[in-house]
Order: structure tokens, then sequence, then C-alpha cells
């Protein structure tokens, strides 16, 4: 019969028993399959009550260290395989995992966010908040497109700050834009053609790639893609980023907009994905309205993103979709769950409800700008500049250079690599061999520190004008 | 020339500038195309800095009311279409959003986490721990399998709790099962016949219904899912949950663990997906070693979630890729992003590191233990002990009834939901008619208000026994 003493040390008597137990069975004091003590003979002999006793029997079989068989009794289990393993053995198997990209102290390529420039204590505040005032709802789960306080939230930004008319019940959020993607391409089928721009977004081609989708590109003229591209391609889905492209910055005009309407109105099952990935940084003039607003015929499918314009280690983005296309979604998909978190996506909705996003864009887009403004003065007024075009308009988070060299980009981009600095050319975006477009490169100044911009650009003129 | 009055309110000069020329463009006293005075003259005639007017005229021109020609000066651009649209207008659309189930007052079906009982003083406190002292590392984009303090946090937790010797970098987080179920099809390939148990997780055939993927079943005795039933239906993969089958509640035992794993190393490209999802809340006796641990040829995936022992609201899931395949992915899928944000990712890591998981499921065990043993306490002493079997292995958040009936599961289901009661059959979880299933229902009780116990099954007992 067991007999222990308990202390008056405040822990409560079933923990000490567990504890008791458990120390026994792990020193082999009692051994495997050794009956334990009725619960009523224990509890007599040490003067406690059952409830005590099956408290610590239900925690000790609950982790495994005695078990039960119904009528007759509790023993001690085999704990061989459980303990077996010393805490301090690590594991380590032949796994290749991809190699962190060199960090080059001067990177013109990254596509990052400034973490000084991320509202920490708002966000904390608010996290704070709605976990305090919604426990409720934040235990509740979403329909599959999100939590409507959240799209409100955004479907109200949009018509301020877009002139977007949409009903809260067209958002679908996501985490991150790539699994949106996964997403239309169940919605959309994978027997499509999708085409998207060249040069463009490589991405998209190994996305559309592991969905075993045929996925082709269209050449681009200077106001973006075009209808012959279209059609030469055979397209059924339209993959394109009218506002801001990348990486060439092309801002697609209006008319041009209304020719691929006109497009995908040719025929049932021709859609356009229109991503406005960076549109909150677009400075240049009055926006020209999202295809999404002159869409009359539910062919447009519009998608952003909350990792430019607050940052991409919170997964959110979101897409909105024609009626149809919402119907047939919650008819298909709803068995899906949301897949963002229920506390950053009511958090979100205070923060824009609260005005605070408009009040980060407006940081960031004047941050950025001083970046910009900064980077082109100082080429402008050093040795680069008679070697060096600048393309830009005045958007976005990054513009493109034309440097005047003899040097393949390839060169350029190794000997630039050896003085620490990372650069990418418009020539590694083409999806085809495209020899012409060489010379073009991409400076991108979302997180680049101002001090380093003369070392970087003496550089690329020593390079270029040895 | 413009001239304003400023006062000394505290709001800059620029934001007041800037306020005065937005006011008279929207209300027309500014033309469309109207140029407005250089910075200089229009610093002169106010007695300010050129600085102050830049800072204005940057705003504005972000805001879309002016736009700039370079080197000509600023103009006020057409805002018509910009604010058109009254503020107060809403849209709503021919938008049919999925039906929320009948909220029944007694819900024996709902698979919920009561929300009492999530820890929210902790989660916060960690949220606002890890927001003020890693500021840096939440801006940074992870490897596509999450934050490696989460994965060596959950490679620690399963060595303690399961006995699992994982290396981090097997372990993939995202956001959901379902999320992984996706890339884990990305991984295998879609032309493999996937197999899953029957009775069995209805979503699943929904989930590989939209990747146009072979989905079959195999029919399960009462030691699970069988050799011969995978062999009978031509499976490449076997999609099981070993530790606790949902809905039967059958816990293979070890002798056919090592069954189906010798079937899956018969042929290259087998493999099995073991689904522990409600394995914290196993109780009875010794837990089983995984299908992971005893698989010494790299041929289970091993898949849980956070959805069950914290809340299924904070998307947090992740699968353990045997050797080949996680360098397979990391070569194939490295392209995407993770999922689940970093701020969630390092709470949850110091969470699982500071204890306070091992806890909280410690709590959860004995709450489900205790809400399971007041129901069955309450059925064995009611009238419906008679005519109700219960079929249940101390496991989990369910366990199974049988009435003794001569009612269809429909007609009982039907009579319940008018009684305010929620309820599903066994036999509903069934891919096939399986009519000798009958009578069999699940009672889940991870949510109920135990006070409600009484008049449920009061409710069941008048219904079967008039």
């Amino acid at each position: 019969m067991l007999t222990y003493i308990f202390d008056k040390s405040g822990i409560p008597i079933y923990e000490q028993i567990y504890k008791y137990i458990k120390s026994d069975i792990i020193s082999g004091i009692l051994k495997p399959d050794e009956k334990l003590p009725s619960k009523r003979s224990f509890a007599n002999n040490n003067g406690i009550s059952t409830i005590t006793i099956q408290n610590a029997y239900d925690q000790l079989v609950s982790e495994g260290y005695i078990y039960t068989i119904p009528k007759k009794g509790y023993y001690v289990a085999n704990i061989d395989g459980m303990i077996s393993i010393p805490k301090e053995s690590t594991l380590s198997l032949d796994i290749k995992m991809p190699k962190v990209s060199d960090k080059y102290p001067i990177d013109l390529s990254g596509n990052k966010v400034n973490p000084d420039m991320f509202p920490f204590s708002v966000w904390t505040r608010l996290l704070r908040e709605t976990i305090s005032s919604r426990s409720q709802e934040l235990m509740e789960v979403p329909p599959t497109g999100g939590i409507l306080e959240l799209r409100r939230a955004i479907s109200d930004h949009l018509k301020s700050f877009r002139g977007m008319l949409i009903d809260p019940n067209q958002i679908i959020i996501g985490a991150g834009t790539e699994y949106l993607y996964g997403l239309l391409i169940q919605l959309l089928g994978n027997q499509k053609i999708y085409c998207i721009e060249n040069p463009g977004y490589k991405k998209l081609v190994q996305i559309y790639g592991r969905y075993n989708i045929h996925c082709t590109y269209a050449e681009m003229d200077d106001n973006g893609i075009t209808v012959e591209g279209l059609r030469k391609c055979g397209a059924d889905i339209a993959h394109i980023s009218p506002t801001h492209h990348f990486p060439t910055g092309i801002t697609m005009p209006a008319s041009r907009r209304y020719e691929i309407l006109a497009w995908a109105n040719e025929e049932n099952g021709r859609y356009i994905i229109e991503d406005d990935y960076d549109s909150e940084f677009r400075t240049n003039g009055r926006p020209i309205p999202t295809m999404q607003s002159i869409d009359a015929c539910e062919k447009v499918i519009y998608m952003n993103t909350f990792s430019k314009s607050l940052t991409p280690t919170i997964r959110i983005s979101y897409m909105i979709l024609p009626v149809h296309l919402v119907n047939r979604f919650y008819e298909q998909l709803s068995f899906y769950s949301c897949t963002v978190s229920n506390f950053e996506q009511y958090t979100l909705a205070a923060f824009i409800n609260n005005g605070y996003f408009e009040k980060h864009i407006n940081r960031m887009r004047l941050y950025y700008i001083r970046q910009r403004k900064q980077i082109i003065n100082y080429i402008e007024e050093s040795n680069l500049n008679d070697y060096c075009g600048i393309i830009e308009n005045e958007s976005g988070l990054h513009f493109l250079i034309k440097l005047d060299t003899e040097l393949s980009d390839t060169e350029v981009i190794k000997r630039l690599n050896k003085k620490g600095i990372q650069i990418r050319a418009l020539s590694q975006y083409f999806l085809t061999d495209n020899i012409e477009k060489e010379h073009y490169f991409i400076i991108n100044y979302s997180n680049i520190d101002i001090n380093k911009i003369p070392e970087a650009f003496e550089n690329i003129y020593l390079i270029i004008h040895p």
C-alpha cells in the first residue's frame, strides 16, 4: 500500500500524489503493470478524499504513466518508450534547406519593408483592445471569405481611397495572394489558359506550374499588355497589374484598359485578374480608376495585399470577385476555413476603421517619395548621370535605370555582387530571351539606407566606366 | 495668386495649406487643369519656406488632387470621378452567402472550443512581449516552412509529449491543415490515388475533389482501415487518423500500424498521411507511438493542428515530412511564403517554450474528461440507459451512442432539430450507403453546456420511446 507524506506547502494534495507516483514510476519503484491501490483504500490509508485520488489518477492517466482497466482498477504503464529519449538529444538529418540569399551590405533588389516604419505601438494597443473586448467573437469560426467587420472596413477604404463601390460580401480574405491564386484556380478551373505579362512576375509561372496549368505570356508595348498578345497566345485569363506593372513600372492608360475589357467580353469564361499590389504608393496625379471599377460585365477579379502597405509578415491579402463568381465561390468552396487568424483580422479592421491605415499609407508614401527623390537627385548630380537614364513615373517602390554600357547584364551584376551590392536586371524578368532589353536595372528603394546610395552608384559608375 | 491665412493652432503650416487647397479644389474654386503657383512664388507671397509648400503639394499629389508636369509645375486634377461617390452610399448585390447553420440551443454536433478556456491573458502578454522585443524579426520573411523558433518549439514538444524525434527542418507550418493538404498534393502529385477512411472526414473528399484528384475510400474493421481495403481500391496514399478515428473513435493497434507500413513499403510512391488531430486529448493508458515514430522507411507524413489544442480561429497547423520529401519540398515549393503571421508564430513559440502549452493541454484534457464523465453518468442513470449503448475509449472530444430504435437516422435528427437539438449520425459520415450502420449518433462534448444535458437526453429518450 502506498503511503506518502504530504506537506503544507500550498501545492494541492492531488498534485503531490501525482508527483510522488510519477516519480516512483520513473525511478522504477512502481513496476509496469503493477496494480495501484483502489481509490477508496488509498484515500482511507492516507486520510484524504477519493476525489483527490481521482484527480491525481486522472492526471497520471492523461500523461500515460498509468492506465485503467474498466471495473478492475489502475495499473502502472510501461513507460520505456516514453522517457527513453534524453532531453538533450537533438536530431540532425540530411536536410538541404534553401540557402538564405547572401546578405549584401547594399541590396537594391530587396522588396522589404523598413521595420522602423511599422506602427508597432498602435498595433499592439489595438491587438490588446481586440483581445480584451472580443473574446467571444475571437473564438467563432468566420465564413470562408473572412470576418465581416474586416471586409466592411476594406470596402469602406476602397470607396474613399480608390473610388471603388464594393459589397463586403464580394471580398475574400486570405493568407497572402499566393494562397488566393490557388483558390482562384480551383474556382476558375485548371483547363483554362492563364496569361501573364512578359516581362513579369516569375513567381506566377511557378504557382501556375504547381497546379499543372497551361500558363503562357504575352508581350507588352509601352501601354502594357496588348489584345493582340492575348489573342496570339489563346488566353482565357489575363493576369495583369495595370496600375503599376512590375518591373517596368508601366501604368496602363484608360483606353488600353477598355480594350482589354472588350477582349474579355468577347467570350464566356474569359476573365481579367487585376493585381493592384502597390497602388497605395502611386503618387503621380489622379489615379486611373481600377479595371474593377469600370467593369460592367463581371469580368474583373481584383486582388490586393497588405504586404506592401503594412508588412509581408502579417499574411493578409484579399480578392474581390464579381457577383456570379462570389456565388460560385460560396457554392463550391465554402467548406474551406478562412486562412487568416481572427485576432489579426479584427485588429486590422480596427486599424482601418480608426483611420490609422490611411495615416500609415500617407506616411509610407511620403517616405518613399523622399527615398526616390534623394536617389534620383544623387544620380543626376553624380558622374553616373551621363551614362544612366532614369525611367520612372513617380510611383511605387522601384524605378528603372538604363546604363550606357557594353557589359552584359550578368557581368554587371557579377561585378556589383563582388563589391557587396545586389541588383536585378529587367532582362531577368523576361520569360523569353529578350536580348534587346539588356542594360535596364531595377532600383528598389523600399528599404535602402540612403547613406549607402553614394557608394552604390559610385560603384556602378566605376564598373561601366572604368 | 493664392493667399491664405494661417492660424497658430498647432496644426503644421503645410497641413493648413494642404487643407485650404484641397477644400478649394473640392468646392470648385480651383478648376481642373488650372496651374498652381510655383513653390517659390507661393512661398514668397505667404512668407513661408518653399519646403513647406513642397510638403503640402506632395501630399496633394499623393492624394490625386493635383498633378505635376516635370519642369512646368503643378496643376489641379480633375477629381470628378474621385469624389462622385457619396460617403453614405452602400452597395448591396445579389450575393447568396452560405446560410449560417441554424443555431440550435443545444448543439451535440459542434466541434467548438469553449471560449472561456482560451488563455487570453497569457496570450496577450506573450504577444505584447513578442512585439516589444522582436520588432526586427517580426518584419523578416521566414522560410516557407515557418519560423525556426516555432519549429524548434514544436519539435521539443513532440519529443517530450509524444516521444517523437523530429528535426525542426522537417516541420512545415501552415495556415490550417486544409492549406497543408493543398501543399501536399502539389508535392506528391495529382496523379496518385488518395484513399480515405470510410466512414470518415467528408471535407477531405471535397478538398481532393477541388484538385481533380482520384479520391477513393476503404472500409474499416474494428482496428481501423485494412490493407485489403487499400489494395482493393488501388490506393497510393492512405490518409488516416490512427490515434483516434473520426467519427468512430477507433484507435489503430500497433500490429495494424505495422501492416499498413508494410503495405506502404511494397511500392515506391506509396505514402501514409497520419492525421493526429486530437491526440493531445487521448487519456486511456499509454499512448501508442505515432506511425511517424515507427516509420523507418520515410513513408509517413505526420499532420497536426493547434485548432483543437488551442483554437481553430488562430490558423496554425503543421506537417512533418520524411527527409526526402522535405528536400523535394524546398526544391520545388520554396517560392511560396509561409501562410502564418510572424506575430503569431513567435507568440506560439513562446507559449510552448514557457510551458504554457503543456499546462493548457492538461487543463483542457481534464475539462474534457469531466464533460465526458458527467454526460456518461447522466445517461447511465437516466431512463435512456436501457435504450442506449455507449461506445467510447476515454479519448478525444466525442463519443458514440447507439440508440435502440426503429426510427431512421434522418427521422431522429429531424425530430430532435424540432426540439432545438442538433446532432449528427455516424451514417452521415459514410461515403457509401451503409444502412446497417444506422442508429449510431455522435456526442460532441467539447463545448456543451453541461446544464443542458438532461434536457438533451430526455428529449432523445422521448423520441425513441414515446
